[in-house]
């Protein structure tokens, strides 16, 4: 075992440069699953995965069609019946872009500067994706592979992985397996590895307020009528109360409530006040009374509003009284919270508020609940071991902010727990411009989940 | 006296056509004031104007650069000194056209369906100034003008006229008139002449709302910072009370109140609330309390957002934590309030509510004073008559809510009073997709124009 472990170790870092080279044809595919126009770019993306799985070994390679974007499949199922099968998740779609005039260099010509490769999906998720292809290559490309292996890397991921669900259910058997790796979280610092045990969900929604019938001169006609955009502002503005607390009915009522023990860990992650100020370079931290800043980015739930829009935005002035407003507005869920009763708390929220002045409309855009995952499965010792042997100290347990609803579907319906973990920097500007990855950090990542692979298998 | 008339009103209806083909023209100059990239066509559109003035007998025509848009100036004094001079105000700027796709033809390329012509600027003001135009112009061609008339017709009043102070200053001597006419008003209907002798005035601003240095992940960072755009809502929330008063600080205790008797007189105006609710399409009217429609619009200020934008506006979900929120507001001010300490006061509300959490940034975008004219000038009683002699009805005197800030600027610099009128429909869509003006009404204009110069020079 160690020398396989360590052949695929020198097998790794003997081939940096031509990762490297792989991986920027991966980030150069502008995989945006939101854009109905980059529907030959997912296919592209699939397919490069599709081939990477081949060319390191794997069987059955297939692209399954979906409703939506394909689900990238392989497995290795040559270890034997005696050894865990570990399913590997991943998506190979990325966010938008936009604002693209705030990157420094091109979001789709990934661009190495100094330690980091900046590109779009760099760290989420393709370098991620690439880690634990790597991984697998390696050890394949210096023996036998120890465990069975089974990749799902799909396309839709950044739009709430609407059709995965049912392609679970339907895949059933062939995803059959021990328990999930998924690297789609991150780590704390490049010094600080972390296993993930608790995610928060995602319902994403689009509030659309019109009033006039078309846009209408504000000087003629201010003061006629309720201004959208004004509206919109109000409701808005409703949603939380003095104390920062979301004002929804019944919004906290099934929110699990933190234990005085998980209080006492959280609070001993290095992520303390200034460092989110320095994470965010806002003049001030801002939430929920009562909770740390961990807390509230991990174990509280929260509504964000995501994006504004009405009326005139353009340069200089127009005086307009707009016809309608948008807003985009998501809340990040906790355990026991569900997506739909979150719907129906908005609904209400915007039945009960919304003036007569205006008309109003409730898009659902994504959703997903939160998880909470067993930190006693083989699974998540392993990385614990892997993640210890590759950094030299022992990995931090966290809660994570951020939205991996898979985790909760593989849960329900194959009944596995996830190994969460991954190789991506507070700072690397996930879903904004600027986009990067740590390379050291990268390689160190593959040389993780090699190790996490051959003790998974011993 | 009624040779010259009836000649000129048989020369104008003799020659519809031909003002037609030439005002399709005018309107299909692009000469957008807002948009930097629209300088070409601004000068077009004014060395379009000055041919005109000159084909129809007007001296010293000349197209004066300033420091924005040029003013276009022509005269014709030989009338005499013994009878009155007539300063025509115009601007030959329009409004940007966007949403370019809302509108059912394009916006420049001027299209006539029904009794309408469709295109930006066909009302607002490019048909206004035709209509004077074309009036001088029949005049002219029967025989001698019976009064002597200057025209001045600038390029930036869609952006608040930076530089007209300037330019009256400047040319007061080139200027000296007995009264203004502008026809940058609208009739309450196509049947019911009507001239407006109180104007709101305008304080336009932008206000940027910053919080972290970057676009953030709302899964990781949600819960860490106060979200620049749920801010923004706040603070534009707050600026109404439930009774829908504007809560800055001091901002009503400059409005002139509305005399009993003046109440009475707007009361009798054809515009009550069915008539708003069927302007707007809106599904209720709304507004300060204790006064009419009527008087909210044309003697209460207001505060309206004129446009908003944060963060993913574009189609689907994107899971971003805003670094910055951006509004357009605006206010149409009254009798006596004044659009610098409006600023102040603005600047006042958002230095008491702005929370210590984001940054916040005011530019000021355009201003001008309300004003309120003489009603009893002779040439109000001059137009008074003239649009009953071509509609057959006495005119209705109203205020209106759009701000004409030269008047106030002519009263103040050249100490004169306008005479207040226009052919624009309030269905007319000013600075919306869709704009039109009423053929039937556009030449019934050019009528009572010709009228309104003989009677004058009477």
């Amino acid at each position: 075992m160690t020398e396989h472990l360590n052949a695929a170790l020198e097998y790794a870092r003997a081939n940096r440069a031509g990762f490297l080279q792989e991986f920027i044809e991966f980030v150069r595919i502008p995989s945006v699953s939101t854009a109905p126009e980059a529907k030959a770019d997912i296919q592209r993306a699939a397919q490069w995965v599709a081939n990477q799985l081949r060319n390191l070994g794997m069987k059955n390679v297939s692209v399954f069609p979906t409703a939506g974007h394909p689900v990238v499949f392989g497995e290795y199922l040559g270890a034997g019946a005696d050894k865990p099968t570990v399913l590997i998740y991943g998506h190979y779609d990325v966010q938008p872009a936009e604002p693209l005039e705030l990157w420094h260099s091109p979001a789709f010509e990934p661009t190495v500067r100094g330690e980091n490769l900046y590109g779009r999906g760099a760290s989420d998720m393709k370098g991620q994706v690439m880690i634990t292809i790597k991984a697998a290559e390696a050890l394949a490309r210096t023996g036998e592979l120890p465990v069975n292996i089974k990749f799902i890397i799909e396309g839709e991921e950044e739009v709430g992985s609407p059709n995965l669900d049912e392609f679970i259910r339907t895949h059933r058997d062939l995803l059959a397996c021990d328990y999930a790796l998924n690297t789609d979280t991150g780590m704390i610092g490049a010094e600080v590895p972390t296993i993930t045990y608790g995610l928060r969900g995602l319902a994403y929604f689009e509030l659309r307020i019109s009033g006039p019938d078309h846009d209408l001169h504000s000087g003629i006609f201010g003061g006629a009528v309720h201004n959208p955009a004004q509206v919109l502002c109000e409701l808005i503005a409703g949603m939380h109360d003095a104390q920062g607390r979301v004002t929804l009915p019944g919004f906290y009522d099934r929110v699990r409530s933190i234990s005085a023990e998980e209080r006492q860990e959280l609070a001993r992650l290095p992520m303390d006040d200034e460092f989110y100020r320095q994470q965010t370079g806002a003049p001030a931290l801002f939430g929920e009374a009562d909770y740390t800043v961990a807390e509230r980015v991990g174990a509280r739930p929260t509504l964000e509003i995501n994006g504004l829009l009405s009326g005139f935005t353009g340069e200089g002035s127009k005086t307009v009284l707009p016809a309608k407003a948008m807003a985009k507005i998501s809340m990040r869920l906790v355990p026991d919270q569900d997506p739909e009763e979150v719907h129906h708390q908005l609904t209400q929220y915007l039945e009960r508020h919304a003036p007569p002045t205006v008309r109003w409309e409730l898009l659902k855009m994504a959703g997903g609940p939160a998880s909470i995952s067993d930190r006693h499965i083989p699974g998540v010792v392993a990385m614990s071991q892997a993640l210890e042997a590759t950094w030299g100290k022992r990995p931090l347990f966290r809660r994570e902010g951020g939205s991996v609803p898979v985790v909760g579907q593989m849960q329900k319906i194959l009944g596995i727990e996830s190994v969460l973990t991954g190789f991506g920097l507070p700072d690397d500007n996930l879903h904004a411009p600027n986009e990067k990855i740590h390379l050291p950090t990268f390689y160190r990542g593959i040389e993780a989940i090699i190790r996490f692979l051959v003790f998974v298998g011993a």
